[in-house]
């Protein structure tokens, strides 16, 4: 009795981590058709709710969608099981971010029960294609990310010193444009105004709203050339910083010292120091 | 008697400088506290007047906007007071950019009982924001604001040049618009003309104003393509600069010293001090 | 009898090379005209289809304009069936790139007999244009055309994985989009939601789609600097690995070689070979 | 008789020095005060052609407009001549870039006479604004301009190519689009659908003409992708060349040699060799 109770212990501990290994590891035949199928339905279920919101296709296949939504989102539910089931720390999952997108993945499918409409939520579905980089990031993509993540985080700080320094002038500007237009020419308030100033710095440029009076114009001109040249402000900073992150993970990658004079030595295939000569041991 | 006033003269000397501490220092909990205050009520305060030109919004909610509006701007008034009397160069700060904007926001309220309608210049508060960057800068971002300040300063000129060269450009190629397209596509003047072009050079494109002749549209798509090759100049020039300012600051972070004369030696792999001559330990 | 089939073919064979010279090479003077003579007619056709399409001119000329293009079609085939003639391998001629679009670019023409309306797909002519790189490659392109690929091929990895991250940003906030603003804004349903994100991240913002609702017009705002900062990340990462691609170019060209291994010395101070140790001459 | 002759005659020579200095000098204090008159009456004189074409304007202040453009037409004939006159070699000048500019400044308004409507094609005169370059190259222009202009020259031949292969490709996307979208949408022929895709790519987007079909929307989705991907590729061409410009620019202008170890010296203000610890010569 307790053998069997044992045996079958055992025997349910070798099935989770025989499941675990399928689910969040890519390096068997399995585990990497089991992220391939799941990235394939996800792909499929984002695609669906937007064909949903297609008026003419719902009103055709409204039942096949409906019915292969709720297919998806059951499977979904299974695999959510799943993985909280066949991991060994199951609270670490459910509250790490793909946890929480797994989670509202599901849920709104469910709450269309009680709030009809809600079922559009699904959308947040799209947020697990970002599971692709997670598979791919286990072949050979990491140094390529980290770089680009390297360079994003150090540019932050100041990206956000350059988008508050933008609004404070969109800000005073849009105020100007509203005094100066006024409410015919679509300048209704001094947040459209704002809105409208924004749009014309980034050089999106709807045209919903656009000056008609000789000053507004003048202005929108400038305002124009402004944005023209601010634009070069963020790109500057990111470049430098990628470049930066580039020339760093190089050195850190290949960098050695002479063991006798201590010169740093670039070149990866050096088997002498270029500054005394001294011979590198082969690493 | 004598003593009296004496002590009274200490006393506000005293009190006059504790709230020099907690109006111009962040480094106390109170001053901190002032600040963040001050922060949310300039906050508001822009919002406000935002929502007040909101044509709906001021019908419904006049007299409440009104009402904090005054009591925004009381407060304001007593803040610049206090901010006058506890400094001790009071003529200093009255003319510093922080005085004149502080004293600009207060004026268009006690204006606005001579002049109606000069309320709505209330808005110039959204320079006072710019205290953030004050009330920041004691924590940690001086040395991103001085490398962005550096490349944006070693590329005025160069950005100069460049906008006055598109200036040149835009006011021949508007004219040959003008001639080209005629008075029916929206090319009424010149200086119409010549608004579009700087439109469509920065790529903004609101299409009040398009070309429809043949010939227009391809001296339009010349003009975007330039347009799209261009901009890659003043990005050109900040990316350059800020690159160059970033390394001349990680130059002297990271830079050794001489023992013996302490110059900073730039060079890693320097053997020898630039300076004096003196003979480097290596690191 | 067997003497005059063997002088044949080798008058043939000799008559072969010549023509294979004439057209696949560029330094001899009648191989340089039947390249130039060759982009003319490229370019004639290209122009021949376009001026079809606009009905206007159709109207006028059909009868010209469709003899042109079937005299340029049948040079055309002339011209494909002699590369494959005159080449030794002809194989590998038709199933290569320029094989492939020289095959596609006559095909149009025969299919009109069968298939009307077919011929306006002899635009796909315009990829004959980019022979015009193969032409100018032989002079003094080599080097700038491969800066630019392996600026390109470096940056490939990065950028796909950039576009890729733009999508699912813009899916969600598509999405976001049309619940919040409805189809009577003109975000008819989330594909067009999607469409309408893309435009506007973009910085192209058409303006057929614009945001009307005071939420909507923020989310709208908050995407446009979002853009405005994230076109950054393609060009630093191409301006990173650019300035890379013309750093290591810039080193084959102009570094020494070590006299006794024939390393090329990468590094401007060093004295010593870091391959084999041999002391070096200072330049 | 002949001593009076030769007196004149070196009058006139000392005189036409004098007028030399005046018009082409500005290093003394009338050639300055002349080039700033002389620009601000080019300024006035392009803005009185550009309000000459606002019907507003030229309707009520005609005759004052057209006197003063012939008073400005006048002093600049006059100034032409003695530009003329007081150069030694009055033909370079006259087939120098600016020589011919001020010819053709003064040009239309004497056509006028014959050619009505001619008289707009003098905001040609907007290309004597150049001079301004010369004015302030003589201050302390040079170095930055030199830069600028280095970047350009060494990027140009990428820029052409690229602009080539977006030609090349706005040509196949035009022609896909038209077989879309048809006619309904505005796309009425492949030249305006190649319009369209310029205006796309670059990101400009009027809005005039717009895909409505999914599948034209699909697709414009992906060209304005590639748009803004490719964008950074003029940017980082420019970018690096900068940068490259800029290094050797600094490199040129501080670097001396050790005399006993051949070191290249970074630092302006090395006294000593940083390899060896030789004294340098001051420069």
């Amino acid at each position: 009795m307790f053998h069997t109770m044992k045996r079958l212990k055992s025997e349910y501990e070798i099935l989770r981590q025989k499941i675990y290994i399928v689910i969040y590891g890519s390096n068997t035949v399995a585990g990497r058709l089991f992220d391939l199928i799941l990235l394939g339905i996800i792909l499929l279920s984002v695609l669906l709710v937007m064909l949903e919101s297609v008026e003419k296709l719902d009103a055709k296949y409204h039942s096949f969608i409906l019915i292969s939504e709720w297919i998806i989102t059951i499977s979904f539910t299974l695999e959510y099981l799943l993985r909280i089931l066949c991991n060994k720390k199951p609270l670490t999952y459910i509250f790490s971010f793909y946890g929480i997108v797994d989670f509202i993945s599901i849920l709104p499918m469910y709450l269309s029960f009680f709030i009809p409409g809600s079922r559009m939520l699904s959308v947040i579905r799209a947020l697990r294609l970002l599971r692709l980089f997670g598979i791919l990031n286990l072949v050979h993509f990491t140094g390529q990310e980290s770089q680009l993540k390297l360079a994003i985080k150090a540019s932050r700080t100041k990206i956000i010193v350059f988008v508050y320094f933008v609004l404070i002038v969109s800000i005073l500007l849009g105020a100007v444009m509203y005094v100066i237009e006024g409410k015919e020419s679509g300048f209704t308030s001094i947040p459209t105004s704002i809105y409208w100033c924004i749009v014309t710095l980034t050089t999106v440029g709807y045209g919903d709203i656009a000056p008609v009076t000789t000053l507004g114009q003048i202005i929108a001109s400038c305002i124009m050339i402004m944005g023209y040249g601010i634009i070069a402000v963020p790109t500057g900073i990111v470049t430098a910083e990628f470049a930066a992150a580039k020339r760093n993970q190089k050195f850190n990658e290949t960098n050695r010292k002479c063991p006798s004079c201590t010169t740093i030595i670039y070149n990866e295939d050096a088997r002498y120091c270029h500054h005394c000569g001294e011979k590198l041991a082969h690493e």
